[in-house]
């Protein structure tokens, strides 16, 4: 018999759990015929729970989103790429709800139960009418087998799709979670800086979702920064159908901090794809503080390193120069003693107390060559630590931005 | 008769003003034999004021420059390029004192009124004696012409020598103003953000000195960013010798405000200088924020479009992706309500009220491959302005940067 609290990886995204199917169909809203259009369907009603962008500026889908999730339950989430319908206007909030009326319609759910996403060009009239039209061949290949295709339908600059899924055992039961995402560009540790949806069939209440959400997307998404640039459209949004049978998942209990454990395991993953696919990267970075005087200042520390363009074009270049990571370190916020800090490239201790040590600099060329590239910091000035995601800041980058909307 | 308050722009920058001279020697410390040490020298004693990095760690010079200008008074200045002399431990201040006592020595002045600073790569310990060894020739050519010697001495990865000077009517005399800074990289607005040496023959105590300084740099130096990093040694210092023999300008005073707009003008030349002069960059990037609720709202605004990533790259694509404009000014932490801004890409309007109109892609093109490059953002939401300047982000700044210690 399997411990409670054991967990497993395994194959598949957003249709692992039991009770969901999934599709991605072309609307003809990317340039080539792409699937530009995902579904996500949840055979019963689901309680609902989202996490979305701290940008004063927030697309109209995600505004439907955000007040239908805070209701409680849905059933349906339609996301489309290729443009934001974010800065739309007065035109913006009608085109998402017609999106998600269509859905409706052709599901035969109430259009209150239909969840809306975009990404893509901000400022462009969404073509709504193309995706209304595509929306029945979208219900119509709805199955367990097309969360591969769903994935591949929200990408936009993303050079590989997300998927991610685990099983958790919790006392009584099985319970599957699975996502996607999409990210590239624009993310950065301001809340959901990006879109991900995640399933699951355990029986859990909106409000015990949301806690184990909130929690779970503080220590991934927010830890994750590809540009600094916080997007309009941002979210993740979790749909938990029961068709597990599990006895209702209670806030503090044994089986919560399981089911929240699962949780952060495929946050944690898909944050890591996100990272690891920013614009133009060649590595993942993975920053890890210990020794903060608080979690706050741990996190300050590992997201300045991180998101540092010096350090992240010194990564590109392979060249150990922690003078940028200390320089990070200080201008993060964080509270530490620089006279203290240690700073580790892979196990290669780069300074220690503050200062410069001998160091064997074939040995740190060959691990700012590996993929993830992990540094160490220890600040020695507390008990707390975070790690933090990034990616190297490359030519492509500058490639891809530069030429984004043309 | 000239009217109280006109100032002109003249020649020259820190020997401008009567009792400064200057020199720029090669100590051996940049690779090649080019000058890398700087010395400024005031004949009289000379107030002094200070605004510094406020990155945590800190590099020694710079601690031990803020002491003695703590103190009020300085003579001399002796800044080298090449090393940082920050993170690096124990050494670091004692080091740091020995450059100024030759400074002293040689002069015959007191070893407290010479300021210093360095500049290059952090953590690897000062070649001190090197310094020393080359103070008696930078002593032995101080003269009124080497003002642009000295200006060349600091650069590290600068492309031009940084100088400016003006002349202001105040009441009873004109009084002159120079400066020389060097930018290039980790320039971000979080205080003196790399390094600036202004003289002035004017008689000012160093309090009015002080509060004059510090606010011309809040409005120039804290409004320029390349890539968001604020390094260690960051200072700009500036010295009054009161040669210009005017009556002593105390705050407050009509003459106080000449002085300060004078101080402004200096500080402002030298920051776009900084600006334009970016690692890579191919353009000046001005961004005009108006219509804002609060001063601070609008430093805010201002500051995160020319700090975006996403936005720097569209500009060195020339593309008029006003979205991102858009984008960053709602993650800037300003208050606004993003359904009525205005923007424009020089003199096209690309938003109104939040949302696309129609606009001339072909002249927008046209208006992003000016040098400058001027936004203009209307916040309609308050009465308060500011204006931050950068510069695009280009594939020579990843080069620069992937490659720079090694």
């Amino acid at each position: 018999m399997t411990e409670a609290g054991a967990y497993k990886n395994i194959l598949g995204g957003v249709t692992a759990p039991r009770g969901f199917s999934a599709s991605g169909v072309p609307a003809g809203l990317k340039k080539d015929s792409k699937p530009d259009l995902a579904l996500i369907y949840s055979e019963a009603p689901a309680s609902a729970a989202g996490v979305y962008t701290t940008n004063l500026v927030k697309a109209a889908p995600l505004e439907l989103t955000r007040q239908r999730v805070a209701a409680g339950t849905a059933r349906a989430v339609i996301v489309n790429a290729g443009n934001a319908n974010a800065c739309t206007g007065e035109r913006g909030l009608p085109d998402a709800v017609e999106m998600a009326r269509a859905v409706a319609s052709s599901l035969g759910i109430a259009e209150e139960e239909v969840l809306v996403a975009s990404t893509g060009v901000i400022g462009v009239p969404l073509p709504v009418e193309k995706i209304t039209a595509a929306v029945p061949q979208a219900v119509a290949s709805l199955n367990k087998e097309n969360h591969a295709l769903a994935s591949r339908a929200i990408m936009t600059t993303d050079l590989v799709p997300k998927e991610f899924a685990v099983q958790v055992h919790i006392k009584k039961s099985v319970v599957t979670i699975g996502g996607m995402a999409k990210g590239s560009g624009m993310i950065h540790p301001n809340m959901a800086t990006m879109l991900c949806f995640i399933t699951t069939d355990a029986a859990i209440g909106s409000e015990a979702l949301q806690t184990a959400l909130k929690r779970a997307v503080d220590r991934s998404f927010n830890m994750i920064t590809v540009d600094g640039d916080t997007s309009t459209n941002d979210m993740v949004v979790v749909l938990a159908n029961g068709q597990a049978g599990n006895p209702e998942i209670k806030l503090d209990s044994e089986d919560y901090r399981f089911f929240y454990e699962g949780l952060l395991e495929v946050c944690t993953a898909l944050a890591k794809m996100i990272a690891r696919d920013g614009e133009g990267a060649t590595r993942l970075i993975e920053v890890n503080v210990t020794g903060a005087p608080s979690r706050q200042d741990a996190n300050l520390a590992a997201r300045s390193v991180v998101g540092s363009n010096l350090f992240k074009a010194a990564v590109f270049g392979k060249d150990a120069n922690w003078g940028r990571i200390l320089c990070a370190l200080g201008y993060s916020g964080a509270v530490f003693d620089p006279a203290r800090a240690d700073i580790f490239i892979g196990d290669v201790q780069v300074a220690k107390d503050g200062g410069a040590v001998e160091f064997d600099e074939e040995r740190a060329t060959e691990m700012l060559s590996q993929d993830p590239v992990i540094i160490f910091v220890d600040l020695k000035s507390g008990a707390y630590s975070a790690t933090a995601w990034g990616c190297d800041l490359t030519y492509d980058y500058v490639r891809i931005n530069g030429s984004y909307r043309t």
